[in-house]
Formats: structure tokens, sequence, C-alpha cells
């Protein structure tokens, strides 16, 4: 049976602490959603403030595969008409075929909280999705506080239902939105929901304030509902909304609903991780099913019972959902892995070799000194072509003075000047920049394009700033990671220093080397 | 009713990724655990290494007041007696009155992981548990797998379960070794145990693979399950095992059970923190009940229904738990919110006037530009010093130079120059440093220690960079934070720029005008 998943990690997602997304994050997010195949994409609240209202008119014109986009907001305030009231009509300037709406409830929430009659709040649910039907939006209605409200005031909490789907909704969310519930009382109250309104669809929305969000969402649909809201990685406020992809990955490969595409279920993982990337936040390592430690085997024990028996210690084959088994690195494993990534680039490279343990020896070493290339291959490369004698620079740095200062001049804050040798000439050559950074890279650019024209096709996509050991404030070691694309492909160069502009400096030379090399 | 709380932090909690406790760790663990008053701690597997059996001699001379020490090993190996078994005869050496030795229960681990006769795998457990009670131990037995053994052979699980119960084994224990069942699997298995075995208590143990281990302990306690086991923080190999500081929250505030006496849940935060003090790791920030964020309300209107009315968005009051309600400020945080937190700066403030309308403003306004404070509360009430006209700078810039080089110069690759204005005094001021923000720092320090000499008592304790739209790549947004000391307190505050500098500059200025605006 098909489920729809409905994602809320660009709207109550965002609420979470330390998350926000640019509009750019945004329109980033939606294209990973909608590749792996969600049903729903909740995108933010267009009334809030201006920005969000640029993103959806930006949002507009994205061609989506699968999923439909959202618009969230209340239904009309109290003593207004629908007519009135700005929220409503910025719904309907998101420009959204699909809106949701949240009201109250909770009979106690009606006349404690916004202190309306409980008929005025009933009146305020049909009269907002009234005007929106009869617009032409299809509205979802997100029931606040459903299963406190169902507990306390039974027949009330289920009037605000029928006052929704009375009015035209297409879809009732039942929201636990204190993230209280247990499984047993989400399974029984979504139960007489379904039971009552059989011909609608009736959708789960779950904090996870009780650790239980995955578990009331699966005893939900149990129970009937076909629609779960949630976020793809578990962000939202307080302790998170329901996590989807523990919720997809538990009912698709265990109970046999279809939530997004069989043939996704392998990208579950990456997409994960650009989610995550995104956000720039980690995926916990021990997230279920996607976390980097899922299904990592520390005990010695567990590491040969899963190896002479996988089931022993796995509960699905991590490749199912696109993540690797781990097992801790003994000096052997490690050399396999590497020699595995590297073989494709140096045929005749011997995996028992000296040289494969000179090679293991110095990622070990630069490890220690912050480098990781797990992100960034080309760099690593460069380095094996070191130690294998292979390596040619491109070109030679004779000395750079990058200078920042304020006040800026004609506008530009940053400029550089470099000077490097290739073959037996030497070139010096400046440029200002946005930032030192920015200046630095125009000016290697400009003095390396006499000698390498080719290097103007290079342009780099993004660049990644990670403070190591922030606890030394301004003289802690940075990480920086510089991804450059040549046209069809790309690559990541890394560079580690105490000093920002010099680890800058090794990822954008790594980057320009590596440039070259794949001529 | 009461319930046994039976915790392995210290030993199935031990598995876990970057988890390790030394013997001092562990004597510091078991007095929080036993101060809070569980039932049961399991402290590690005497057999594994010397340091565990050491480690068992200390413990053994700790007065403890509610928890009793268990110590963890196996069945007897297959093919030997349990007198010549090395593993069993630790577990006497540990000298606890309690043991726990997990079996196997599922008919195809036997055969085909340990390779052993059904019969023989019954008499290994028989055996073991025959040897430690005839030797005056309490025997919990854990039975591995059982839940995937009762679903592949449920005669042969209960017959595991059989042979121990019969060999006088107090406990027995239900392991969802991997992680994997759902909560009705968890209920109605546990259900046939209970009712096959009520004059025994039954034990339930959980992993977190599916996300789902609270849950299943919850649902096995209703089926009839009396002893929980678990991890405090939920540490443990994988995705972690059951977290009980969850479960306990949950079954003694929501579902009546006493897991601790009720005089001790306010201190469950605190214990909480204590353990993960000892082990070294951050209690993620939005773990139910525990985690920083468990009750923290960023949007707006929520934080605005939780100051009217705390059961808006608050499942439990969090002084219940020893934990504290948090209104983080962001663009989506509401008048109330930001009036809350702004009052104690500011008793005049109105917040209804015009100030407050202009205050909201420009909080959503910087946000589009790429501000944050919601980590960075110092800067936000300077810019609300700034709003009200009640901002005095403590110095002017007139300018900076930041000079980079390569090669560096006697070791150092940036300097930096500042001229500054304090009162009519005019004072220029250069330091080197690691780093570009480094000699920044101290070459600010040094031009304003004449005038404000208490600033050298101000330390930068934490600084933290964030690429916004790394698409644009050098030419990026960079948002810094940085976090100063000035002795007991800290504060942090925040810069954006493209250029990497002048974030910095930013937030070192906010950072000084803080330090001097406290006095």
């Amino acid at each position: 049976m098909k489920l729809q998943i409905f994602d809320s990690t660009l709207r109550d997602g965002a609420q979470g602490a330390n998350i926000s997304f640019s509009v750019d994050d945004k329109l980033k997010v939606i294209e990973t959603l909608d590749a792996l195949g969600v049903s729903f994409i909740e995108a933010g609240n267009p009334f809030s403030n201006p920005a969000e209202m640029q993103f959806f008119q930006r949002a507009a014109a994205m061609k989506l595969k699968h999923a439909k986009l959202v618009a969230f907001g209340s239904t009309r305030r109290k003593g207004v008409t629908a007519e009135e009231d700005k929220n409503l009509a910025s719904l309907l300037a998101a420009n959204t075929e699909y809106v949701a709406i949240f009201g109250k409830s909770h009979i106690l929430h009606v006349t404690d909280v916004i202190k309306a009659a409980p008929e005025e709040n009933l009146a305020m649910i049909a009269d907002s999705v009234r005007f929106l039907t009869a617009r032409g939006k299809k509205v979802v209605f997100d029931a606040e506080h459903f299963f406190d409200g169902y507990k306390a005031d039974a027949g009330y909490a289920l009037a605000a239902l029928d006052a929704a789907k009375e009015a035209g909704a297409c879809c009732l969310c039942l929201c636990d939105t204190n993230g209280g519930v247990f499984p047993d009382e989400a399974y029984s109250i979504t139960k007489a929901v379904t039971e009552r309104f059989h011909d609608t669809t009736v959708a789960i929305h779950c904090h996870n304030d009780g650790g239980l969000a995955v578990a009331d969402s699966i005893e939900a649909v149990k129970a009937g509902a076909r629609q779960i809201q949630g976020t793809f990685l578990g962000f939202g406020e307080r302790c998170g909304n329901a996590n989807l992809s523990t919720i997809i990955c538990n009912l698709q490969l265990k109970r046999g609903y279809e939530c997004i595409p069989p043939e996704k279920m392998k990208d579950i993982y990456q997409a994960a991780m650009e989610i995550a990337e995104t956000a720039n936040v980690a995926v916990p390592e021990n997230q279920p099913y996607i976390g980097m430690n899922a299904f990592a085997h520390k005990a010695g024990m567990h590491a040969d019972g899963v190896l002479k028996y996988s089931s022993s210690f796995e509960h699905i084959d991590p490749e199912t959902v696109g993540n690797k088994r781990k097992l801790p690195l003994s000096e052997i494993s490690g050399k396999s892995a590497i020699y595995d990534k590297l073989k494709g680039y140096f045929p005749s490279l011997d995996k028992n070799g000296r040289e494969m343990g000179e090679i293991v020896a110095a990622l070990k070493e630069r490890a220690l000194s912050g480098y990781q290339y797990e992100g960034a291959e080309a760099s690593f490369i460069l380095l094996v072509e070191k130690i294998l004698g292979k390596y040619r620079s491109s070109f030679d740095l004779i000395n750079y003075k990058v200078i920042n200062e304020l006040p800026a001049i004609e506008g530009k804050v940053a400029s550089a000047i470099i000077k490097i040798r290739v073959g037996g000439t030497t070139k010096i050559s400046a440029s200002d920049g946005e930032g030192p950074v920015h200046a630095m890279d125009l000016a290697l650019r400009s003095a390396l394009a006499e000698f390498y024209p080719e290097i103007a096709k290079v342009t780099l996509t993004d660049f990644k700033v990670r403070v190591l050991d922030s606890d030394k404030a301004t003289a802690a070691k940075v990480r920086v990671l510089i991804t450059s694309s040549g046209g069809a492909d790309s690559w990541t160069t890394v560079g580690v220093s105490e000093d920002i502009i010099e680890a800058s400096w090794t990822a954008l030379t790594d980057s320009i080397d590596y440039a070259l090399m794949r001529r």
C-alpha cells in the first residue's frame, strides 16, 4: 500500500535550534527530496517574513518530478473575516497547489490561549478552509494538539475535524504538538478518527518529546493514517519532529508499505547526507539506518559474528539504504580499503608493496594534523603522486601577499599579489576581491592564464571552512575544502592550517594541480 | 507498580563508538546511578581484560545505597564443562551478588554461528546457570536474539528460557539484539513470555536500530516485563541501546510506574550531565527530557503560547526532571520571546511600543543578510542598544590593514596594523599572529590596553566559521561566531561578510564592546 510522505524539514524543521536555510539552501533541499520521491514538501510560511515569500516565488519556477510544494499558514484570526486575513492572502500568493493550515482542536487552548468561544474557533476553521478551497487550493488541515485535545474532550476535537472536512479539506492531520503521546494512544485515537472519516486521507504529525515519534507514526499508520508528516532528519523544535528517514526505512523495508519508489531506497543515505550538508549539521553517528555508525561493529565478537553471518548483528543489509558496514580499522583492513580506492588511478601499485605501507602511514600522520581526505579525494591522489614520485608541480610559488583593509578601497576590502614561476618564467599578478581568498584565487588564475589557458574553464563551485579546535579561539586550526568543476566533473581538495589564508592556498593550488594533471 | 531499572552504560554502553571508561570513570558513573536510585548496574565483563577484573575488585569496596552491581559474561563454551570454563570462573571472581549471562535462543544462530546442536545449546544454558546459582549467585539470563528467534522458531526460543528458568535463573531477559523489532511485536511476544513465566521476573533489552527502543521497552512493560535494561543516555553499539533516561521519565511521569524513588526525578537532568561529562560526550541538544533544547521554543507563536499557558507546547513541566525552559532568539521568534529576553537588560522597554516594533523588524532584516542571533545574544543586546540610542562605542576604528604572506616571516604568516581613536586620542598598534584573525585580535587588544586595562581579563574561548552560500565559492558570505569569557561568565558575538576578516572584525569589536558595557 502506498503512503504519502510529507516532509516539513523546511518549515517545522527550520524551527530546530541552529537550523536555518537560505533561499538557495531551500531550493537544494527541495531538489534532493523530490529526487528521492517524497509526495509533499512543506516549504515554509509565506506570511512569516519577506524572505519566505521571495523563496516561494523562486520555487514556483522549479520543475518537480514527484513532490508537490505546500505553503503553511494558520486559520484566520479571531474577529476578522477570511477575506481580511493577511495570512490567508499570503497563502494564496505563495502560488502552490496545496496549502496546510493549522487550527485549534483542543478545547482548553481555544478558551484559554486564543480566548475564543468554541463555536468561533470552529467557524475560523471552516471559513479558512472554505476560503482557500473556493480559490482552487487543496487544503491539509493540521489539527493542533489533537491527541491531547481528544483526551480532554473527544467531541470537540472531532468537531474541529468535522468543520475542516465539511469545508472541503482534502486531508485531516492529527498533530501531537507537544510530543507526549504514547504509541498505544496514537493507535487508538487515530483508529477512532479513521473510522469516522473513512473517505478522507488522515495524516499523522508527531514530535519526539517522549522519544516516541517514530513509533507513534508507525502505530498511526497501522490504525489507517495514510500520510506521515515529519522531517527527513528529525529536525524540529525542542526534541525534533518524527524522523522520516527512519520511518520510511521501517515501513518500507519491514512492513511492505510504499513510501517512496522502491528503486529510490538505496538513495536514502545519500539524500540524508545532502540535506545535512545543506543544513550544515552532522547526521548523528548513531542515527538509525543513515548514521555513520548505524552498521558499525566495535566489539570484536560482533565484528567476527557479522562477517560469518551478516544477520548476527544487522537488522537489514546496509546497502539497501545506501549505507555501509563499518568495522574498526585495523592496519590490514585499512590497507584494503585504501588500495581499493587507488587501484583505478595507479594500476601498477602493489597492494603489499613498500609504497602502500608509506601511503597508509602518511594518511595516518596527516589525519593527526587535521587532514581528512574522505571528502577530498583529489588532494589524496596528489599526496599519493608525491609519495610515488609521480608528482609534477604545475607552478612554484615565489611568494604571495594578501592584504585586508578597512575602510575598503573603492568597495574592495581585500587584495592579493602573487608571484609564481612556471618553467623558467617568472610572473607576478594581482587582484582585488570580496574577501582574501577570493582575491587570491583571482590573482592566481590571472598569473597562470598565459601558461595554462585551460584553467579559465575551471570554476570553484564550493568553499567550506571548519574550525578544528575552536577552543583555541582565533589561533585555532581550520580545515578548508574547495570544490572545483571543469564542466562535467568536479573534485574537492583540502588544506589545513592555523592560518585560514594558507589553508585556502593549499586547497586552491591542489585544485589547480589536479585540474592540470587530469589533462 | 515498581519496575527494576538495569543500567548497562558501563558494559553495553561502552561498546558505543567513541565511548570508553577508565576505572575511575566507572566508579564515578556507579556513584551517579546509585544516587539516582536505579536497581542494577551492569558494570562490565570481568573476563574481557585485566582492567575489568581490577575494576570489580575496587567496586566491591563501594557502599551502594540502592543499586546492585552485576558482572556480565556468557554461558559456557561448547565442549567444555561449566567447571572448566574460564569466563564463568571470572564471573565468580568478580564477587558480585548478581551476574548476567547471555546465551543463544535463536535456532539459526545455534546451528549456523556457534554450530552447536540445539540440545547442546540448551545444556550450555542450563549448566551455566546451575553452576552459578549453586555458588550463591543470582543469575539474569539474557536470551540473545530472542525476538528474531521467537519469530523463527518460538518453541526453541521458549525452550532456551525454560532451560535457564529450571536451572534457577531469577530473571529472564528478552533481548532484541539487532534492534529491529516493532512495538506491536515487542508487546505480543513479551506477553507470550510473561504468561508462560508468570512467577519469574521478565526483563526487556532493546537496541535502537529502528529508532524504536524506547517504544519497544514501554510496550514490553505493558505486556508484563518488570525489568528494563538499557543505558542511561542511550550509549551503545551501532544506533545505541534503549535510552533509560527517556524510559524512566515516560513511565514514571506519565504511566505511574515507580522506576526510581519519586523524590529523585528532579535529579535526572543532573545525573545525565554527570554521566555525559564522565564519558566526555555531549548530551544531544534535542534529547527527550534532558537535552539542552528539550524545552526550547524558537518559533514566535510557540514562545508566545508557552509564556501564556505552559502546556501549550510543553508535555511536562521541565523542572520536574531538573531541566529548564529556553527561548532562543531568531528571526522567527515573536515579540513575546524577544521582549522576555530583553526586559532584564532594558527594564523600561515597552512591549507594545514603537521601539519593540523596530527591534523585531531589525532582527528580521538582519536575518536576511545572514545574521543569526540565536547563539550570539551579546551582539543582539548591542544591536538593541543602538536602536534605543543607548549605545556608546568604546572606540572608533580609523583603519586596519591585515597582511598574509608566504613565505612566512620568522614563522608568522600574518600581521595586522590597527589604528583606533578613543576619546580624543589616536593609537596605532600592530601584531603578528598564527593567522589573520589572531593577528588582528592581538593588535586590537594591544591598542586598547592603555584605555581599558580590564580587557586583559577577557579571553576568546571559541571561534566558529560558517560559509553561508558555499556555492559562491571563495566569494561566499561567511558568518563568524566568537565566544569570549571574562572569568565566570561568557558571551558570544557574531559578524557576517563576504570577507572573513571583516566578519571576524565585527564579531571581535562586538565582543570588546559587550565586555566594556558589562562593567
